[in-house]
């Protein structure tokens, strides 16, 4: 009978034990799920890289980690994680959340709504935004997430090209890879979406040298992670108006500080990490089925490939 | 050899000459197309209802009015009138064109969008939105406007209802007809969007009877006809809360005037009527192809039912 560990902030407790017993009691395992468990009787530990459990070292019958986050940059540097570790794909609440905010925000961009949520001068001009055809989408990261919202927006029209570290082919979606392909995955894109993982080498990708190669007055949206952008080269393109604007959801510190220049700047939008997030009736699901599967002795999904990094 | 009279406002003829020359020549028929063409000798009518022939009598050998527009209300009771007229569905540039506006303002009110566009106190509530399952959209309307906008919602994951005069069967929404239909298709609602004909049957449809059984906090859309809505039964209930937010593109008066109260009131936004624009391109090759059904003795496609009033 296994011996389950939630270690996450204690509010996320409250949210994920009624809907984890449900997922579990769904399996037929026997199973003990709990916030205190002696190390050495855990067997799997549901996890956010923001608890308590930073050494693992003690966990000496530790089968699994399932990660409740899509990220795990603050985990997988961890030398004392040594079994396999799970990132969070749930697929009906992350991925569908993730649609959601990235295909609301494109058409935002694309169809000017700011300049009628506010306007104030009662102006009335009658000429058309131009329709999604005409308006070429790149999608930095082809992951589960970068597939889905360019599923999502080649429906709706938008001609969409991808780019990803290794080459992928995807009916419908123009696709690049490796560094040669960035600036041309990048060339003449109008809005630009970032869904990078962060990891060493995708630190700042968006940097003067990739904004300047974007069509004048590009829009950028970035539901990824923060470092993806070099933030003073995003502004210096905000003012000259390469850029014209700039929806962010992801920061290198968050909540955002009120200090920080993004808040103010007519031509950002803050949004506060909402674009993707774990659900808790969905995600227990996923690491429910996680478990079961280590149970049965069949492959986890998800397991994160340590060296690159995601 | 069709002589065809463009009967439009100066200012499309500009707009429409390059590509109605360039589709009717993809036709192969022979023609004569202009602004100045003696009456007895018109054989076509490509049609805006704003244009100066009002009078169609003197046009005594008229074969077909093509409309300009998708509206018919300002000519469908023009007596006389008396050869077929066909309304204008340009699937390509107005279907599209509307379908990226009631997305993209859909996906704006499920997101809470407007609370991050103006957010002067900095807030960040992480408090995601609901999924889209979980917001429940009612259309009224099920023409060829009303369907593609339901297949696109449907497609991002909303449960869409919708409503018509006369009973449709549409695969994955739920439909209602008729009179006694109408409170069962906005019960519980919670974005409405507005897609029906303007007729003497559909005026004030929203009104304080149906605004009442949407759901608290309900938002509505308006791409369709001003008409539509009751507007002092919209303003009460914006004002009592009923309605959190209503986002219209089309109002009794165009140019909305600068003293209206929805320009300034905090749950209105008012886009200039772009949510469906005939585009040049592509509504000449529905004009074009009309035009050489015609001539072959095929069935015009589109033709208005003048009882029904569309």
């Amino acid at each position: 009978m296994p011996n389950i560990l939630f270690a996450a902030r204690s509010e996320s407790w409250d949210e994920y034990e009624t809907p984890l017993n449900a997922a579990l009691d769904a399996t037929g395992l026997p199973y003990t799920l709990g916030t205190d468990i002696a190390p050495e009787q855990v067997d799997y530990i549901v996890y956010a890289p923001n608890s308590d459990v930073q050494d693992f070292t003690p966990f000496t019958r530790l089968k699994a980690v399932l990660n409740l986050w899509a990220g795990v940059e603050d985990v997988v540097g961890n030398s004392t994680l040594t079994v396999p570790l799970a990132r969070m794909v749930d697929e009906d609440g992350l991925t569908q959340g993730m649609v959601e905010w990235v295909t609301g925000h494109t058409l935002r961009h694309h169809l000017g709504m700011d300049a009628h949520i506010v306007n104030p001068d009662r102006a009335w001009d009658t000429t058309p935004p131009p329709l999604s055809a005409d308006r070429p989408v790149t999608i930095l990261g082809l992951g589960t997430l970068g597939q889905a919202c360019a599923h999502a927006l080649t429906a709706l029209g938008f001609p969409v090209s991808g780019w990803s570290r290794s080459a992928k082919n995807l009916p419908g979606i123009t696709t690049y890879a490796g560094d040669d392909g960035l600036h041309d995955a990048l060339r003449d894109a109008q809005i630009v979406i970032l869904l990078l993982p962060d990891t060493a080498a995708t630190a700042n990708v968006i940097n003067a040298g990739t904004l300047a190669v974007m069509a004048p007055g590009a829009m950028i949206l970035n539901p990824g992670r923060g470092p993806l952008i070099d933030d003073d080269a995003l502004l210096a393109a905000l003012d000259s108006g390469q850029i014209s604007h700039a929806t962010l959801d992801v920061f290198r510190t968050e909540p955002l500080p009120d200090d920080h220049t993004y808040w103010t700047h007519p031509k950002v939008t803050v949004t506060p990490h909402i674009a993707s997030t774990t659900r808790p009736e969905t995600a227990a699901r996923v690491i429910a089925d996680n478990i079961r599967r280590a149970e049965d002795g069949t492959p986890l999904q998800h397991v994160v490939d340590r060296n690159a990094g995601y």
